[in-house]
């Protein structure tokens, strides 16, 4: 097997790209704007120019096993872009076979959360894991399923959407899915500061937080209250956490994992929010499963996560 | 490959079991008592006193290539019933040794809801489908997951316990697993009639199930009722129904299945279930897997579907 794959991390604003090693190094990464370029065929020109430069650079040509691509709403079986997203494309868009074509390299793609499962598998937390599920706190909440080894595509490519799994049936927060009572609502970086103002409005006592705008609170604001013993804060994150914690123990009922793996902005909170996820996981899970289900964090670099998961895909795909 | 399998289906007061050809003919089939030996020594001789005497009767000495068992709380991974159940034994109960070294055919054992999933795919519903999640509406709730042809075992090999999912967080029904607000405390027979004796308290409307004493309605009650147009009737399947079909689009997020098979008591009630079941489905599901997933009822006919379940594990048994 060739020594290297590559990983590319593809965004709305930026496409971020890496040559990365078996051990989950990366050689070398660089990135490009993917907005600047109103037509598909001349971003892929840029992606393979900018690329190419790094691979020749790092003396890579000839060695890389694959390509794999995280990108919004792609398709590991189409190797297709299929929906609407916030690309400057229209869709369908055929970025397996057309990234393929131009590196002469076997490409696999899928969306964002499924790439960090994979990379936390190969290089992370989830190493020597069978069954375990990858839950991303971001923006919004994704989730990428392993199960004996192997990722959760479903029948359609699109398994492994628990971000979107009903927390809240009556009064739920409407969700940017068009439905109300998503987890993703109430469990992302956007959901702890939706929950900031809904206290803050409803509450009364004293608190940081009270001190900005307060349609400018972010998760970051809450974190950076509680560190300083906040109470209301330090509520916020628990009842994040608890919410959260409950769903896991859902989760738990479906697959039987060993473990989850939480990656993403809100984990930077640490026991402000793995505590509280823990103990509601614990007081929530059916019996048979008590005390063998560990809560993680993910062990790739933030900065790096997103290429080395979407290098790991590289690993995989078939030689053409 | 040898052309028969034997399915046995052990229940805390029964046990049944028959020869099954490779199309799912039940070729011959008998019962014993479980709860009529204190040794399970002496139960596993009377099974194999019992199963060969049909063996011999139907010419199939030699000719039985797996067999199959479904049990409750048995794991498939370690051939035993772990777990305290409704038994006349200790456990752990090293099931599948006990009756292959008695038989002298490799065993493999897995609890009822599985060995249904498994039943379905190979002579049912689910024939052709690599996705799809069975739900078993019986006393209880239970479930088969199978993702890409395969059945989900989890890490421990008890996944799969979708009537656990809670469906309501807050006052929700107690449920036999020491929790409250399990799905199976709504959508099992049992659900229907403590949804009955909970409508007929609130409510002040007339209903022919005013005129049984309300501790003994079952089920079937309701359903009899239901089908002479009582419209409290008709509305205790409606409000089942829809807390099944919201639990099934939060079940797609996870395994995005191509569909479901339902089985058991309560799908009698046909289209009293089956519509409510679809319609929530349909109006709670996340986009992206709209008019993607069907809802289906077992082709398994319901007397044979245990054995024929427990039997269709016997294919996948690998030769001693």
């Amino acid at each position: 097997m060739k020594p290297y794959v590559i990983g590319i991390d593809m965004g709305g604003t930026n496409t971020v790209f890496g040559i990365v090693d078996a051990r989950g190094n990366v050689i070398a990464s660089s990135s490009i704007k993917t907005a600047k370029h109103s037509n598909i065929n001349d971003y892929i020109d840029e992606l393979y120019v900018e690329a190419n430069r790094i691979i020749v650079a790092n003396d890579a040509v000839d060695k890389i096993h694959g390509i794999g691509i995280g990108a919004p709403n792609a398709n590991y079986y189409t190797g297709m872009i299929e929906d609407g997203v916030n690309l400057p494309w229209p869709t369908p868009i055929p970025l397996a076979d057309l990234v393929s074509q131009k590196f002469g390299i076997p490409v696999a793609i899928t969306n964002d959360a499924n790439a960090a499962a994979i990379g936390e598998m190969t290089y992370g937390a989830a190493r020597g894991l069978k069954d375990f599920i990858m839950i991303t706190l971001g923006t919004g909440v994704g989730s990428g399923i392993v199960i004996n080894g192997q990722l959760v595509y479903g029948h359609d490519g699109y398994a492994g959407e628990l971000g979107h799994v009903i927390v809240k049936r009556t009064n739920g927060r409407i969700c940017g899915c068009g439905r109300t009572g998503c987890l993703e609502t109430y469990c992302s970086a956007t959901g702890v500061a939706r929950t900031a103002r809904e206290f803050l409005d409803i509450r009364k006592e004293p608190s940081l937080l009270r001190n900005m705008p307060i349609d400018e609170i972010t998760s970051k604001d809450v974190y950076d209250a509680a560190i300083t013993g906040d109470a209301l804060a330090k509520e916020i994150f628990e009842y994040t956490g608890n919410i959260l914690g409950e769903a896991l123990a859902d989760f738990v009922t479906f697959s039987s994992p060993e473990a989850f793996i939480l990656f993403g902005g809100l984990t930077k909170a640490g026991d402000l929010i793995m505590k509280p996820v823990k103990n509601a996981l614990d007081k929530n899970i059916l019996g048979i499963y008590k005390g063998k289900v560990r809560v993680l964090l993910s062990e790739l670099k933030e900065s790096d996560a997103a290429v080395l998961g979407a290098s790991a895909l590289g690993w995989e795909v078939k030689p053409v």
